[in-house]
């Protein structure tokens, strides 16, 4: 039963939210940033090798930038992730071809372009969103004087309508004729969708005293969003680093970064995640990962791929809370992603979470049904440094006091111990409240 | 952007909440009952050899009945199906050594009683957990004059605080002298939680010019409830059916019934399903899934299990949209039910539906993430009666009024065609709105 204070409390906020839908209707919406949100966009370094333009195409937004090229110099080696999705859009395609054949057959004449709207996921598509592509892609190759092979493409925004192909084309001149190795940001603004804010982030990494630097920018309001598909990422790098190393560590830092984040557990039809390392840096090229540099600039991209994942977290819809869970004592490393996903995707301990209830109960309930190795007798949860459960039963001088408190913060951690194995691992997630329900019961309309 | 019409019906949502809230931190909450609820609870056929008795033993709940025995003659079958949490609670352990004495050697002397409290689920308890289980059941064979084997118990609500056996073991006189073979919708309101109404379903089936009955009834608000764990299901017919026919036929039905529906994903610590077959029709025992009733008998219990399913999701939380989601052509019926699920748990999807917003392209998203083998260009998709899209992009004649009409309907059927192979699964569930929230983020205070 609520008491009366928080009664009002709610009241309050049901008052706030019909204020923001009443300037919504009247035309102007109030600019409203996610709480989790950091102070503000980092001062990405240029990145010698490439450069950025935004331009206002009107695919669908009109009165902001919704395109964006880089243009990325002869010489680079680039390495790319995509989503799984067996229903992944024509762009994902075709720079899974485009990647495939740039790392079996090498590169061919000229440097690379990455083109990509916000507004038109150009999924779900047909003959259409294919041609869509062709014809965009060679209208920057052309501009940018290389092969349509080394463009790739992405497209972020609603599923299943025609993506209007030449009103990106029309762009392609101006966004060229832009392009500067100081314009990330405007870059980053371009492609966002329901983002709440631009993601960006940086790293300096030394190798044995040559500095190389690593820029990156992302957009996402969750591992998918409402219906705008995507998360999206692009990560920069002076460093040279022959394109088999790069791929390798692009593969093992999106382990533990982007597949270790999850907003409602929805997939995307779209992620994208490419990284370009143009060796402008002059450093002597990594060849392997055996080379002592490797695992240096692995810690800068790690670092770099970490933070931009926790902005997306961050900016999830609706969310307000920013959770980690820790796991430990699982079977694998496996099983302990798989148990941390449970939780984390569970929207009973989501909304306990929003609720600032220290509802342990929910997450044993999480264990349970991930349908991994877990000793329910050995098994131990912390809400932050405080102990709830122990050897299967609450723990002895627990008092919910005590879990309440730690659920007042705006980040909460929560650990599992499993008590059958060295297995670990991290999930980061967002709690689901009311604002998820509003943002996603009435996107498209 | 919403029209000043759509915003005035949101406010007057939102008003309508804020009364409900009043209305509950006063002190008097107003009847909710789900609009998705039936007109009325069925007569439920008296079951030969089946009594029931429900009492207040303030477990939890103070001014309701709270715990329910039946009461099974001797001679009867028992069949059981449980939740596979990794951390079921100590009830379900109970009944499933129970059951496996039982079908291996044989029951012992005497009838068999299922003991049932709601208000704690006695999960994650530890040795009080066992002891409690112990004692309540002791105390009800004792009463029944049976063996502490024959009697299944189960408890539902919270997760994690010890249950006071003591108050259980209290009313076990008042239960017994008040057995009743017409008490099973005091026994179906006994049970509930945050159910909004008691759950029952009944058929009739002529086996060869011989009548049996089935009586069922069920509790759940969802696959699982806040942290209230648990779905519980108890039905009986005076069908003579020898027990590992009844396991089989349960396991079956289970499995396009209860194991076919979602409401959030969250899986129960105590999922507990008990079928007794009395024999008291008179007819001659079913000893094989050959004998040719053995069909007859199946399609009423699946007739039975399927309603009671489908009240669960009828009564899922903050429901207002009963959904079924039916797939087609997948490689497998595994795959297609697999496929279902992704559907019917996609929180995008379910606020979609709540926002009666024919957003197709969600659909595309679930399909691709399940992981399971389609074919995006010969995919089609169909709301109701109107096909929205196929192969692989929006259907030609397609129109976004056709599709909004209807998902304004209460009761909304989605159908998908993977065109890989001869899979076919139907999965049910239900919209994922404010309710949910409202009632998940602040449960346990």
């Amino acid at each position: 039963m609520k008491t009366r204070a928080e009664l009002e409390q709610e009241l309050a906020a049901l008052r706030q939210e019909a204020a923001r839908l009443r300037a919504d209707a009247a035309g102007s919406p109030a600019p409203r940033i996610s709480p989790l949100a950091p102070p503000r966009f980092p001062d990405l370094p240029v990145i010698a090798g490439v450069r950025f333009a935004a331009a206002e195409a009107a695919v669908k937004y009109r009165g902001r930038r919704d395109v964006m090229l880089a243009a990325i110099d002869e010489g680079s080696t680039i390495a790319g992730v995509f989503t799984r999705s067996a229903t992944r859009a024509e762009p994902v395609l075709w720079c899974q071809r485009n990647l495939a054949r740039l790392h079996s057959a090498g590169p061919k004449r000229g440097g690379f372009g990455i083109l990509v709207n916000s507004g038109n996921a150009n999924a779900f598509t047909g003959a259409a969103g294919i041609e869509a592509v062709r014809k965009t892609a060679s209208a920057a190759a052309e501009a940018l004087d290389c092969s349509p092979e080394h463009v790739f493409v992405a497209s972020t925004g609603v599923i299943g309508e025609p993506l209007p192909a030449e009103r990106v084309v029309a762009k392609i001149g101006e966004l060229v004729d832009g392009l500067s190795p100081s314009a990330a940001r405007e870059a980053a603004e371009a492609i966002m969708t329901t983002d709440t804010f631009p993601k960006g982030a940086r790293a300096e990494v030394d190798l044995g005293g040559r500095k190389v630097r690593i820029a990156g920018f992302a957009k996402g309001s969750g591992m998918i969003e409402p219906d705008m598909a995507t998360m999206l990422v692009f990560i920069f790098t002076d460093a040279a680093i022959e394109a088999p190393v790069l791929q390798d560590m692009l593969a093992r830092g999106t382990g533990t970064s982007f597949n270790c984040i999850t907003v409602d557990s929805d997939t995307s039809t779209s992620d994208t995640l490419i990284l370009a390392a143009t060796g402008r840096s002059g450093i002597a090229p990594i060849r392997s990962t055996e080379d002592g540099r490797s695992a240096l600039f692995m810690d800068g991209l790690s670092a770099v791929m970490t933070d931009l994942a926790h902005q997306v977290v961050r900016d999830g819809e609706g969310a307000t809370k920013f959770v980690t869970v820790n796991v430990t004592g699982a079977e694998s490393e496996r099983s302990a992603r798989v148990i941390g996903k449970a939780i984390a995707n569970s929207p009973l301990v989501k909304t306990a979470i929003a609720g600032e209830d220290p509802n342990w109960g929910r997450v044993v309930m999480a264990v349970g049904k991930s349908g991994e190795p877990a000793d329910r007798d050995r098994m131990s949860i912390r809400f932050g440094g405080v102990t709830v459960a122990e050897n299967g039963r609450v723990a002895s001088g627990y008092r919910e006091e005590l879990g309440a408190a730690v659920m007042k913060a705006q980040e909460i951690e929560i650990t599992v111990d499993l008590g059958v194995g060295d297995g670990t691992a991290t999930v980061w997630t967002c709690d689901l409240t009311h604002g998820y329900i509003t943002i996603n019961a009435d996107y498209r309309s």
